[in-house]
């Protein structure tokens, strides 16, 4: 009877800390049987057994995510993108003098080899011109905004349905594991934080991203913060595992990427003591999503791909690995 | 028989979520009865009461902490400009150069007056000097070093055993009450990393703190990240907005300060909408502690505290509201 009433609390106390489910369910059911399922599974069993020689304590399992192809859709353009064209498009009755620039007539018109033909300088500038001179808070508001009603062209759902399942549920496995992860995307800060929370569970406090400079202000008696049109951050390439130790302050074990972007990234993880895990997803189903890598003018994947075997870096196939893309599907 | 089960499989559960110990012990032992306990129990309550008309979702939970002199003493000069200075003189035998200079011969000496001459250039040249040219990592593993041995000269104790045992109680009764709370720190941010679990229970991506540029390159075949000699971000006085903004992504709900480079950031935090809490610890103990605020060169306090009232903003008496100071007391 003591050991009954004793097993019934362990219970308890088992299923408040989400050890349950994980034990009674498959934590990756979107995932197929293979090579990069068993990678995820093995290294999350390793660094999470007591007494395993590749134990990590809870404050060390940090794992970081690239967003824009690795959590969510990232073709035919990122989707930050399609919302800085309709902010021009909306802010343009207001700016009669816009169309006299090719670049803005091009935005207008939701030209996008027109926008393209601006090259780096052109989107900076597109961006600061459809997100600066508001707060970080108005910013967001819009953002969320955009995000309920916007819809991507060829699936007709919510941007935020794009997300993949499998990452998902990888977000889910780490979380239940002890695991705290961060988005780390070359994507605007502010933008990604207007939907991480609800799309990923992930706070706006374990978002890094790319930012305009804040200018802060005092106005009608309160403090302002005041996006400037000025980058001072891009949290791409090296960037990022600038970012990662100016935010987070602590090297990943796991990271998560889809482009060369995510490069430094995965070798700033994965190049730390002990055992890591790197992982790249390679776009490679044309049918279900899209199939893209070296000649892709977003998401470029070349180098990292090259390097994934000798550095030990899974690369997992949607095609093959995921049996389901798309929460809904 | 079964209610009983039941009892106990809910107290294993309680236990696990933390909240017995909150239930039946005094959350705040080291707070006199009196007003400012009062507001901090009030407003806590308030904010995480379902159905209460301040209820705030554990989401919106965000406080925000200054660390010297709010959290641990920062008197007779900043912990962290007694760390730069011990570096100073470890690294000087290697620099033959240096005593030419008479900030630097000051320095060297221990000698304060002479190391305050140089001004905020001063410090910052000597802040490069010692705590430059080197990783976050190994950055973090010097300064957990120095902690780890160096001692405070009035007490003899180590700078992570001043720590206010008070606001270790409000932590602990905030993480209770399913608040995420963050170090708004004027300090070296990875200085603060280097302490803030252990004496906080606030892991390094939860510490927003001035810092120094990082470099990103590659040495033998790694990734490597380098402290430049320049400070890319201030994190005091309106810079406190900027890094709650940048960092958190989320405005603060409760914060707590104690000198008017917190001014900004208990604004930023009260002037938003719904119940605010902000908070002034004032150094009026000279004999447990420290008195000062008007005059002081460290932890100046004078337009904070005349506004306090109308602000709204609760000043904590030392003397009068803290039973304890330290937790070896």
């Amino acid at each position: 009877m003591i050991l009954h009433r004793r097993s019934l609390a362990l219970a308890a106390l088992a299923a408040a800390l989400g050890a349950t489910a994980a034990a009674q369910t498959d934590p990756l059911p979107s995932w197929r049987e293979g090579p990069r399922r068993r990678a995820l599974l093995d290294f999350v069993a390793a660094v999470t057994t007591q007494g395993h020689a590749d134990f990590v304590p809870p404050a060390g399992r940090i794992a970081v995510f690239d967003n824009d192809g690795t959590l969510w859709v990232e073709q035919p353009a990122y989707t930050q993108l399609f919302f800085i064209l309709d902010r021009i498009r909306a802010l343009a009755p207001a700016n009669p003098a816009w169309p006299q620039e090719a670049l803005l007539r091009a935005a207008i018109a939701g030209d996008m080899p027109g926008v393209m033909a601006g090259g780096t300088q052109g989107l900076l500038r597109l961006a600061g011109l459809a997100q600066a001179g508001i707060s970080p808070e108005a910013f967001q508001a819009l953002a969320a905004e955009w995000l309920a009603t916007a819809r991507d062209a060829r699936w007709n759902r919510p941007y935020t349905a794009l997300v993949y399942q499998p990452m998902l549920e990888v977000l889910a496995l780490l979380r239940a594991h002890g695991f705290t992860s961060f988005i780390v995307s070359g994507g605007g800060v502010e933008f990604v934080r207007a939907f991480s929370e609800q799309a990923y569970g992930i706070p706006p406090h374990r978002v890094v991203g790319s930012s305009f400079a804040l200018m802060p202000g005092e106005e009608a008696g309160r403090i302002t913060l005041t996006r400037e049109p000025r980058v001072d951050f891009i949290d791409d390439g090296p960037g990022k595992a600038v970012g990662i130790a100016r935010f987070i302050g602590r090297r990943p074990i796991a990271a998560f990427g889809n482009s060369d972007g995510d490069w430094h990234m995965l070798r700033y993880t994965t190049e730390g003591p002990g055992r890591r895990l790197g992982m790249i997803v390679h776009h490679d189903d044309a049918a279900r999503e899209y199939a893209y890598d070296r000649q892709s003018h977003v998401g470029r994947l070349a180098r990292a791909l090259d390097e994934a075997p000798a550095r030990g870096w899974p690369v997992i196939s949607m095609r093959d690995d995921w049996a389901r893309i798309f929460p809904n599907d």
